[in-house]
């Protein structure tokens, strides 16, 4: 098992690519190919435009990968999402992507273009307390497909997103199918405002409303507001499910902290 | 000339209100009936929504008030929009209704509705340093039609919007047709990676691109990035503006600020 690291939107710390190469020596099961790339800096990215589309797609052309593990998010994988799916090569299309957070945006791209795609922990999160729990679980679903990595709650179908990435992507050519799915929603360092005008904007929107549930993950390092917001994200969730009429299907065990789970994209099949 | 102010969103300073009232005093030429509601409180907002709510439908079924003007902006008017525009009644269809920043979901759905809206400076904005003037601006254009109130850089039919809330109506209810028209948009305490992020979601939109051009207000009260993020505002909308094919028609004299300008809404009519 071959899996390809890259960095689309920020750099991957030195540090957290020795310790994760630690952990995978120990492991014995896999081979960690962690791409120059990954260490390229341009102001807030990982490397120019080019650059790291250059390497993602370098990755998604070479059979000998298994999977491509996104090292961290931040921003800016939506700059090269679209022309990273463009003339997809067949080799693109046996492998597994995983990561979280902003990469959102490339696996809402990757999932409508019918590549597979997961919801889970990155190389970076190596550097959170307790982070060698998650690369561990992400890396027992990669190669093992281990279930016990999984969120347990979903009933059907499932994707994950955070908020913000998810509604900066309604509407344009990255938004998937979200019909029937369970839609899992986590988000960070946000005002509780914010959360609450992102969710107006995503129950609003015709596309999300075809969702079986939405579920909502951890909301963390909620930023300080100058009065009390006056509720919290769940009351927000509950609101506007119920104001939209998508069913609320409780709590999901994803965030940005060393306990976030896998989740499988997966479409309904009728 | 008789303007009533209410509060969608956040509550009105009572400093505010009186400073305001001693301009209009000084002035003479118009009447500003201040609601009550502009000083409730509930957590984040001027009151619950329902008290919102029906303060603007109250001031909007007024036949005897010629102008509803939105106190300030913060956060909330989404949450009562939709409501706000439900059977409208005829005394609403002949006023003017001025305001920015959060009450931008009001004045784009007001627009679709067929009412006449303008953004431009709010009671609130008395507060700022020369405040005083942007008032007398906004009060000039309310009583007077003062073109010398206006931006002046537009070539045809025009609107304004804060980025974010512009990002966050899309795709909405609330989303007006944007067709032909000069789109001003400005941003204020957000980080560039954000303003980044929203400009991709912003010109992905079918919608926008059926705007005749984009123009860059000012970008105020950036937030600090860990690592400086590498280009500037102008260079964001100038990239996005190129990948989408949309005119970039140069800065806008609007912004959260002292001298933001007004711009009356007027879609193109063919």
């Amino acid at each position: 098992m071959r899996i390809a690291v890259v960095a689309p939107s920020c750099p991957l710390k030195r540090e957290a690519a020795e310790a994760v190469q630690a952990i995978v020596a120990k492991r014995g099961d896999c081979e960690l190919a962690i791409h120059p790339q990954c260490f390229f800096s341009d102001g807030h990215f990982a490397g120019p435009d080019d650059a790291r589309l250059a390497a993602l797609r370098e990755v998604m052309a070479d059979p000998s990968v298994d999977a491509v593990w996104f090292a961290r998010g931040g921003y800016g994988s939506n700059r090269i999402a679209e022309a990273a799916l463009a003339d997809l090569p067949d080799a693109a299309r046996s492998k597994l992507y995983m990561g979280y957070s902003d990469a959102g945006f490339l696996l809402a791209g990757m999932h409508k273009a019918g590549l597979d795609v997961a919801w889970g922990p990155m190389p970076q999160d190596v550097m959170r307390e307790g982070g060698d729990a998650a690369v561990e679980r992400a890396l027992n679903w990669i190669v093992k497909r281990d279930a016990s990595a999984l969120e347990g709650g979903f009933r059907g179908p499932a994707m994950a997103f955070n908020l913000t990435v998810l509604s900066n992507l309604l509407g344009t050519p990255l938004e998937p199918d979200l019909t029937g799915v369970d839609l899992l929603i986590e988000e960070v360092s946000e005002h509780l405002y914010s959360t609450d005008r992102s969710m107006f904007h995503l129950t609003a929107s015709p596309s999300i409303r075809k969702a079986a549930r939405l579920r909502l993950g951890r909301v963390g390092d909620i930023q300080a507001n100058d009065v009390d917001f006056g509720t919290d994200e769940v009351a927000i969730f509950e609101d506007w499910c119920r104001r939209s009429g998508i069913p609320y299907g409780g709590r999901a065990d994803i965030g940005h902290d060393a306990r976030n789970k896998v989740v499988p994209f997966q479409r309904k099949m009728d």
